[in-house]
């Protein structure tokens, strides 16, 4: 455990031990628009060892297709087939393992990456921009459409959108209530922000219900999902973040070995520190460096 | 416990009992717009009596002036000195309990009943209906004359009043975090909506942190205000309300009668319920009742 990549052969050793390698993106290849010094020739490295790359992301606000703009926007080769969002995540898990009837439609908090991949599924949705204005005291309709509420990060939430999702999920008997991923922050302007764990707890609070399921890291059914649809070994499978409750406790998690690095939110003496529980196989100061000699 | 008062001879042992009648009002003296029979003659009687009458509200959204009004048009006489609200309850805590500095101004998240208090006490504020728009991702400035955030029941909630009263709350050292209420649902329409405990949930969870006060019932600090403020013995007095979780366990966590009305939330199976845990003193079909021969 905690076991520093330090010299070139470590880091040889490191990529030659694993087949998979899950990233996450925010914090490990970029900060924000800004993509970290010998990224580019790290992921060039493990694409010519013919290694698996699965980009693993919380982010719930973006597609996949919306994700690899941004990959192409900063030069990194990407399919959407490696691109694994808390979106996506959350409409395979409700038409795959919830089976979600044909005639349903799910309502949606949160932004345009959620109705796009609930689209891709062929599942109807309503909500998310469609609910902006203020809410002035009317009675919330029913709509025993409804069959799902989905909730994730939307920075665009309203009392107009907490009152008709806690409507539909008292009202509509066996309507599921699924959250994309449970971050109660997220990191914006060098500084932090309410998250989809905080924007989903208005509901929690006011049907005294936990949600029927949380996608996102580190839920183990996000790993098991992955597991799944790339059908590859745990055993030989990596995940590589910079957050500890999200990133690291996913691998932990999901008994998958695990990689820190300290470009993001954790800090060297942090995740070096006695108080710390969630302890990553290997640390490294940045993916980057896979490419240094 | 859990007396029913059936006989004329009950009811008047029952007011001849105590000297100050504390009142819940919404399901107890009214449902939205119309009085429930008999109340305003119930009401007459106690004055006639010469006993003490005060009216204790969960209901932030409006001011005692306000609430005042509500009871003229209801045609039911009250004081202003009569009304104690949550939205009151909280700006007395912070200026006389918390010893708010005159320099610092409070952010509250809730509607004009907040900042009409907040007014009287002669604290500045900011936020409530100013903060109305769509939040564009924007960074929230710093403001280090916020020296608490006040959170109430807002129909107007929105993501930009959460980014400003979490970054208030974690950049501010000892900025006060301060709820008037903690429920988490209220009925309107002939349902539920969030209340006020669920609009403080995404800050409870974002933060990790509870707040520094919890007013409004059945908060004890709430009763202690209400006994301090009139000097009256808690051996004499007793709340009248609808709601277990809130009005009667509000007498039960100050040590004080209580007595269940059947006119609003709860019903008789409820109150007489073997799983039922908030037992009243007595209970009644209805506040009505008293003026009934």
């Amino acid at each position: 455990m905690l076991e520093y990549l330090k010299t070139k052969e470590e880091r040889e050793d490191f990529i030659n031990k694993y087949d998979n390698f899950l990233f996450d993106c925010d914090g490990v290849l970029w900060e924000g628009n800004n993509m970290f010094g010998g990224v580019a020739e790290s992921m060039k490295l493990l694409r010519e060892k013919g290694k698996r790359i699965c980009f693993v992301t919380n982010n719930s606000t973006k597609s996949r297709v919306a994700y690899l703009k941004k990959f192409e926007g900063l030069g990194i080769k990407a399919e959407m087939g490696e691109v694994f969002s808390s979106a996506f995540a959350t409409a395979t898990y409700l038409k795959n393992v919830l089976k979600f009837p044909a005639d349903k439609k799910a309502y949606f908090i949160g932004m345009k990456g959620i109705k796009e991949e609930l689209a891709l599924e062929g599942i109807s949705s309503c909500g998310g921009e469609d609910d902006i204005g203020v809410f002035e005291n009317e009675l919330v309709p029913d709509d025993q459409e409804v069959g799902a509420v989905i909730v994730g990060l939307d920075t665009h939430v309203n009392y107009r959108k907490y009152a008709k999702a806690f409507a539909y999920l008292t009202r509509n008997p066996g309507c599921y209530f699924l959250l994309t991923n449970e971050d109660s922050t997220f990191p914006q302007h060098g500084s932090f922000y309410p998250g989809a764990g905080a924007i989903a707890a208005p509901l929690i609070t006011a049907l005294n219900r936990r949600p029927d399921a949380v996608l996102g890291k580190p839920a183990l059914n996000m790993l098991e999902a992955i597991l799944a649809e790339y059908k590859i070994d745990p055993s030989k499978t990596v995940m590589i973040g910079d957050r500890l409750n999200t990133d690291i406790e996913f691998g932990l998690n999901g008994g998958i070995d695990t990689l820190c690095v300290l470009t993001g939110v954790t800090t060297k003496d942090e995740l070096l520190s006695e108080d710390n529980k969630v302890k990553s196989t290997y640390y490294i100061d940045s993916f980057g460096d896979f490419s240094k000699n």
